[in-house]
Formats: structure tokens, sequence, C-alpha cells
């Protein structure tokens, strides 16, 4: 049996203000835990309730999982996990893939991207103060427990992009065909807002920009849609 | 000024049921209005606010259009169009490329997989009855206009792709390389339920598993992001 004051802190949690002043964030849905159990995160809490198949660390009631969740259909469990934020290591973006998301500030698409980022291995995600926050509900689940295994960084991007010496690509309608891209095993991909495209000062920094090839009428992709199929073209053997 | 049986009506499109007894669905966001324009569709309405830069048939302030708005934060649009549904044509799924969507109830998949049927001249969508209604809200405004261009059809997959003499391909986890694909003008790809996957009855019917390379660890991708990336495979030049 939870107390009041246990609920409210719990439920606090969606705010970013009490996951930063508290340290702490939560994980829902069944896949989103169970995918970072796999991945090895080890969880401060584990509340669910009997219809959780897993490890617990405390048993709730569907009426009180109802009340901590943050979402109309809650799932079986809600996990608590310790808020870490990683600090860039000096020249990492020189070496391997980066995806630099600049003001996605849909939460679905940030977790979609972490995802992505995890499925192609590339090797951390930077993301601008007003992406989506990395810890908000949305975001973890959406991600279905990558967040657990990509390594994440909030900054200036225009700051950490500066003077990066691999190639910094960004999606355009009249750049190189990215079925045309020459083979890079190092890289930034930028990816922009939906609504505003990239910032300037960050598109002052694309050095390669790239084209997904568009056969019909819509008059975009969604941004983490083409940051997939960028991926995967720069995965792909040759 | 609207009246209040008027605002009642709009406000009830948000409903399938309503819908299809009205015969009218609606469209919000700038975006997707706008883009719908673009490709010629002809609403019977267009409700608008004064931010709107655009045609409308009806002025509204703000605080009707927060009335009518499905979405917590209104656009300054919304906009009413009759509601068709086309039968699929005899053989049709003979000639072209076919997205066939099994049981996604995802709004926001749904509206992206039209776009991305649209960006990559896809000829047609199938949705089986579960998927997520066409017309509802959230498809409509995911699709940023491209249900408008993109030909939709609802019925039982398992019906339908009955006996189709082309390749019928499914995302697996042990299938061919989509890397490797040989290229394919005509073909069904069936895209399954992010929690379930393929139905039972549709899964049978696929002749050509195939599979995006993963190069780390998350356990897949989102059902939107797959069938990107297999339209992209499919669509490359050789």
């Amino acid at each position: 049996m939870l107390t009041a004051a246990e609920v409210r802190g719990l439920r606090s949690l969606r705010d970013k203000k009490h996951r930063e002043e508290l340290g702490l964030f939560a994980v829902e849905g069944e896949k989103a835990v169970r995918e970072a159990l796999a991945a090895k995160f080890s969880f401060e809490e584990i509340y669910a309730t009997e219809a959780w198949r897993g490890d617990r660390t405390q048993y709730v009631t569907s009426e009180e999982m109802a009340r901590l969740s943050h979402f109309p259909m809650p799932s079986s469990v809600f996990a608590v996990g310790r808020l870490r934020r990683a600090e860039l290591p000096e020249g990492a973006l020189g070496q391997g893939l980066t995806l630099a998301l600049d003001g996605v500030q849909d939460p679905g698409n940030v977790g979609t991207l972490l995802r992505i980022a995890d499925w192609f291995a590339v090797d951390r995600v930077l993301l601008s103060p007003d992406c989506a926050d990395l810890f908000s509900p949305k975001v973890l689940q959406a991600s279905a427990g990558s967040f657990a295994r990509v390594a994440a960084h909030t900054g200036e991007l225009a700051l950490l992009l500066a003077g990066v010496a691999v190639p910094v690509l960004g999606c355009d309608l009249d750049g190189t065909d990215v079925h045309a891209l020459p083979p890079l095993r190092d890289a930034v991909i930028v990816i922009g807002s939906e609504g505003r495209g990239l910032s300037p000062a960050v598109a002052r920094l694309v050095t390669l920009r790239v084209t997904i090839p568009r056969f019909g009428g819509a008059e975009s992709l969604n941004a983490a849609v083409a940051a997939a199929v960028v991926c995967d073209n720069l995965r792909r053997p040759r």
C-alpha cells in the first residue's frame, strides 16, 4: 500500500522540474521496462500489478497504478531509475556515428530516434536543450528500452559541433542522393524539428547535404523516418 | 458565430460513429490542411481563426476553435471533408506497390505510414478493420495531408491478399537482407502491429520475408520506420 505522499512523489516524475529535483525518472510500459532490464539497466524501484511477469520491488493494485501512471491507459509496471546526465567526452564526435537532434520537440519522435540509434549502432545521440526531455515518460516509452543502451547528451549543438573534423550531414531537398553516399564510418547526422527544420546556427555547420529521393507527392518525411533511411544507407555494405 | 448545435456536431467528428453517421470528417493543423489543399482536396467547410493564412468558409474566434478542436493545443484551422470509402478495384494488387497495414492501432503510426506511402509513390494502402481509423483526427494530422493523395482501402487483409500473384513481403528477423532484395516493381508489403506483429492469417500469405540488418541492440524498429526503410530499398535504382 502506497502512502499519499509516495503517490504524489511518483506522479510528480512526469514533470522535468521534479525529476531534476529528485534525481529520478519513471519508465512505464511492459516493453520499455522489459527492454531496459534486458539492457541491464538497474532500476531503483519497480512498482507492478499482478499482471506484470517479472521482478518487482513493490506490489501495487490496479487502482494505485492508475493513480501513479502518466498515461490514460496504465500498463502493469512503473519503474523508477536514477537520473544520470553524462558529459560528452572530449573529442568523441571525431569517431563513429553521431545523431544530433536539433529542436525535435515531439517526445514520440525523440524516443523513436533513440530506438533507431540503438538499432543502427549509432555511437551517441546529442539533443539540443529545446528537444523533448530525454527522461520524459513519452520519450522513454517510445524508445522501447533503447534509452538504457544509447549514450545521449544534451547541449548546445552549435558549440558541440563547431570544429568537428568529420562530415556533418543534414537532410535537404536538393543535396547528394542518399543512395550515392560514399561510405562514411565517422559522421554526424543532424535532424531538425518537423516544423522549423534546422536552426540557422546548426544549418551553417552542415558540410554534406543529403536527399532521400522522393517518388510521390508528400512534401517531407517525418524526422525519425528520415533519420532511419539515412542510417540504413550509411550502414549498408558497399 | 457558431451555434451550440454546430459546435456539438463538429466536435462529434472525433468519434468514428458520428463520422460515419454524418458522412464527414475533420482535419486540423495548418500543415495537414495546407497540404490537403495543395493536393486539390476539396473541403466542405474551412473554419479558421484570424491566424490562418489561407481560404476559409467561416471565421471562428480562438475560443470557438478551442471548443471545436480535438487537441489540447488547437491550431488555427479546422477543415471538414466528405467521407469517401473507395472500393479496391478488382485485380489492383497485381500492379505496383501496396502497403498493407495489419492491426496498426497507433493513429500516429497509421498517419506516418500514409505519408511514407505518399513519399515513395506506393500505389495504395490497405488497412485491416482493426487499424486506427483512416479519418480519425490523429491519423489525418500525422499524415500531413497525404491522406488526400494516397488511395486507401479498408478490408480483411487475408481475403484481399489471398491469391495475389505478386510477392508479399513481411518484415522478420531472419529473412532476406533488405539490401539484397531483387528489383520489385510489383509487390505487397505487410506491416504488423507493434505489439503482436502480423496476425496468423496474414503471416501465412507472406511469400518473401525481409530483414533490415541490425547493427546494435534494439529489439525492433517502429512499424512506420521499418516500412520506410523497405520502401527506400525497393525504390532504389540498381
